[in-house]
């Protein structure tokens, strides 16, 4: 007789197999038998969270770092809603996601009965399914024993593939219905494979031949290059071509950028000074997982044209304005790269390109007297070593940061496409138990704004609690910043509760005497206040848990924030009037 | 030439029709212009929560004090997609709102442009309207100026006659379409009728009719009289009848429970002794506003047969098994009570009804020792004043405060259908705004449990800064108790972090010397140690925001949830069976 496994363990080891060793979520009483189904899976650790928002905001930061789809856990209704705008977060910008819902059994769902959680007037359970369309690349709901199995597998498969969110929904009577235990020896099908491979083909050929030709050559790497599993590639793509190479506001850390080809971010026309002519100078631009919003193009403003650039992307290439649907970067990517590092020669590289190196300049060079913004992100740039991970929070921390110049290896995790604020405070706990598995050298940084914090602020508890000790800045000023630069510099409703002591937040929180738990926090008024925390030792080793509060006009703005709005108000007149 | 007034003034002056004063909601850069209309409207004030869901929580509270629909405000997609399941918990439990989200402009929509939170592939920013659909009444997205007043008119009295969510969204380039202003000299239209006045006629005569021949008759009042403005009407009806009344656990405090009359709470098998058989052997139950959802009905245990029923519901009423659709609860009731007024004697009253009052037991009469679920509720119950709003949140304090007898006109808010923890504490703050609004005396009273409260802890800080002086009863027993008591008692899912310290939570939030806030916080680990607290004149007079926290065991549970879920469990394996 062929051995069985729970339906429940099933999933679970399929979840397992990707490596991933923490599940992220919040117990319901319709998902309370799975998760006993996940304490038997010894690969897996159970990880509760304060709410389900932050949960998912919390897989999302580890699915960045950790390079696969991540595990959400929530119960019917209450819980799946709750999550819903960072699951969007994670679709909108391809943070992988494998989101299980527990939800009522089977029988009960088809009796249709006025549970709790549920709806009148027609008591349908499978009500709030419908909702989550938008957000999910594929789903299943798990109600027929002879397929489950094969069910479960199809979906995860998909959101690894895709990188997007995909939706399990396990009624409670199913999770111990026993399923053949030798489907899983056979391995998931995640690799990433393109159907057509002469379509493949030409793509490879013809980029390779255009960078045979290329005199000006760059890369222009992107976040869902990052995404979808073509971080290294990427980088030896770099190092292979020397090519100068330029990151995005959502790709930044993406290349090493102490090195001699980076060139920094481009943004449009919110980019340093030479680096938007720099690139856009090129006779070939090789943009490989682009995401074209708003605020990662300078409002629109980017300019490269199609017949000087290679556009590789998740769901299509085009190569000098030839579209090649459904043809996947990273099999191209992959090819390229391997075919250039076999004979470099042959392609003619190095390539002698006389441009000069973009410089990054020092925006503001304080010793002294009131934090700014634009000395601020500069200056916590010089802080980062390498191997540590930054999340810049939705406001001034993100476009600040686009300042900063990253030590080799750091990862960045900002939501500058979805921009969900409260997003990091969450994230940055997955990014902590990512870096822990991954055994990751370097420190997890989180720079959040007071507003920001105040949407999430109790995941910071999770830190604690789950022994992590990142290094949290607030950015105390005095409220949204990022939209009174927007609009409404000095209505009220900009501002937020300034009564907040975050000095006190971690000792509320769990880290303090009684508890054993060690924190430090400090308060930072001045360049010289900052200047003398950042420069203490025992403060840059994050031994353990700390706060850097550092106090800033409200109405002092990033020059890119400041830049971008102009150019989206522009965009905005413009747009109305050919309405 | 007719005067004209903005659009966004022209919502917002309709808002105020309503008798709201407050509107609730986060700032977005989709919702800023409109929220420099609402700040030119003089009658209402802008309450900006720490983010949406809490936002949403508190607008539900808010309405459920108010007896109107509150106003919450979002941004799209991020903001409008965080309120989800606090729209849904109102939809659940018709706590009305509307929800107005601002949007993209109009043109910019047309050009499907990849704003931040809009989502690839197909840039439509309206799907997130699509997503809400089962969770609101009524909406409109306002993209017509010919159609716009009228279709806020629409939409707002919708939601007020149905005291369900309504969506209005609110594209960010209309705020300032100059509307005749004409228009808000015709009030909206929000006066409950029935269509056919025949059915109607029908309901009320042959209630009379049953009520006059009645001899053991009851009134059995539930949650959907009080959400649909029938509050009074109830009262009213059991003050002429004298008829025994009963309430639910959702509509607890309907009645005076000081009153001779009043018979307890009613849920099936999972009531008092005594009370169950008293409401069953009745000749006539008038049961008005009922919602017969599980937790309500003592997990489906709820025995009345038709032939001595009398529903009148916001959706159909039904008399003796015979239904009328589309019959409104809310006239019929005011019929009914108004008839009987005019002349008590011709329905034969006060009847003879010779059954004796069910009396609440004393569950347990500790005066030392350690704290218990048996004990606490009833002590909460004795501590109350007439006029204070109660919030019990979803666990132990929500089945526990089925125990307690309340002092006249005390108003419990508690989502025993939707279920969502933490949704107090978000609720408590939209409370204290009512309550400030209608000037009533009474003090606004949060009963939490330390899970339900790392949920939502944030919108305390609110309290703390719009001046609101709650009394937050903090039940610290390890967890989720409610979750234990259902399945896992001992399994780690359960757990939360136990390292917050609630003695420092109002400090940390902004009650402290600093900011010459005050407030008090108390620890009871022993029944002495509550009494102290509670007898405290100081405590009970609430002159300043206070904390009371109550230890007690992890898995100490009110008889009310054991029971129930007992019941649910034997239910369950029933519908399997069935199946």
């Amino acid at each position: 007789m062929a051995s069985t496994i729970s339906m429940g363990q099933y999933l679970f080891k399929r979840v397992a197999e990707l490596g991933i060793e923490h599940v992220f979520g919040v117990p319901g009483d319709f998902n309370l038998t799975l998760l006993d189904e996940l304490f038997k899976v010894r690969e897996l650790s159970w990880l509760g969270v304060c709410n389900e928002l932050n949960g998912a905001y919390a897989a999302d930061g580890y699915a960045r770092i950790k390079g696969v789809p991540s595990v959400l856990v929530t119960t019917y209704a209450v819980g799946e809603l709750s999550a819903m705008n960072g699951v969007a977060g994670a679709y909108a910008e391809h943070a992988g996601m494998i989101h299980i819902v527990g939800m009522p059994a089977r029988a009960v769902q088809k009796a249709r009965l006025l549970l709790h959680h549920t709806m009148e007037p027609n008591m349908d359970q499978t009500i709030y399914v419908g909702m989550a369309e938008p957000i999910r690349k594929a789903h299943t709901i798990l109600l027929d024993e002879k397929t489950m199995a094969q069910e479960i597998d199809r979906v995860i498969e998909a959101g690894v593939k895709s990188r997007l969110p995909v939706y399990i929904y396990v009624p409670m009577d199913i999770v111990g219905i026993p399923l053949d235990a030798s489907r899983l020896d056979t391995p998931l099908s995640t690799k990433v494979a393109n159907m057509d491979s002469q379509q493949e083909d030409e793509v490879v050929k013809s980029t390779l031949e255009l960078i045979k030709k290329s005199s000006t050559p760059a890369i222009l790497a992107d976040v869902l290059t990052i995404r979808h599993g073509g971080l290294d590639l990427a980088r030896r793509l770099a190092a292979v071509t020397q090519f100068p190479n330029y990151a995005t506001p959502l790709s930044k850390g993406i290349f090493d950028e102490t090195s001699s080809t980076y060139n920094g971010v481009y943004n449009g026309s919110v980019s340093f000074p030479g680096c938007a002519e720099s690139l856009e100078s090129s006779d070939l631009v090789l943009n490989i997982g682009f995401l074209l919003s708003d605020s990662n193009t300078g409002g629109f403003t980017r300019n490269i044209p199609d017949d000087k650039l290679v556009l590789l992307g998740h769901s299509y290439c085009q190569v000098h304005g030839k579209t090649f649907e459904d043809v996947h970067l990273l099999p191209v990517l992959k090819r390229i790269v391997e075919e250039i590092e076999k004979d470099p020669k042959q392609y003619g590289l190095p390539k002698s390109d006389s441009r000069a190196k973009v410089e990054t300049p020092l925006l503001n060079n304080s010793t002294s007297g009131p934090i700014t913004q634009s000395f601020v992100w500069q200056r916590i740039g010089r802080f980062l070593q390498p191997n540590d991970i930054v999340l810049a929070e939705s406001g001034t921390a993100q476009f600040g940061m686009s300042d900063a110049t990253f030590p080799a290896n750091t990862s960045m995790i900002t939501q500058t496409f979805w921009s969900s604020i409260g997003y990091t405070v969450g994230a940055c706990l997955g990014a902590c138990v990512a870096a822990k598995e991954l055994k990751r050298p370097g420190r997890v940084i989180l720079l959040v704004g007071d507003g920001s914090l105040q949407m999430t602020v109790q995941e910071i508890s999770s830190y604690i609690r789950f022994g992590f000790k990142p290094i949290i800045f607030v950015i105390n000023n005095d409220g949204y910043s990022i939209e009174r630069a927007i609009h409404g510099e000095k209505q009220g409703y900009n501002d937020i509760s300034m009564l907040w002591d975050h000095q006190k937040m971690l000792e509320f929180l769990g880290a303090r005497k009684e508890t054993g738990i060690e924190s430090r926090s400090f308060a930072c008024k001045t360049v010289e206040e900052l200047e003398k925390v950042l420069t203490d030792s025992e403060f840059s080793s994050a031994n353990c848990i700390q706060v850097c509060e550092i106090f800033m006009d409200a109405l002092d703005y990033p020059w890119r924030l400041s830049t971008q709005i102009a150019i989206s108000r522009k965009n905005m007149a413009q747009a109305m009037k050919g309405n």
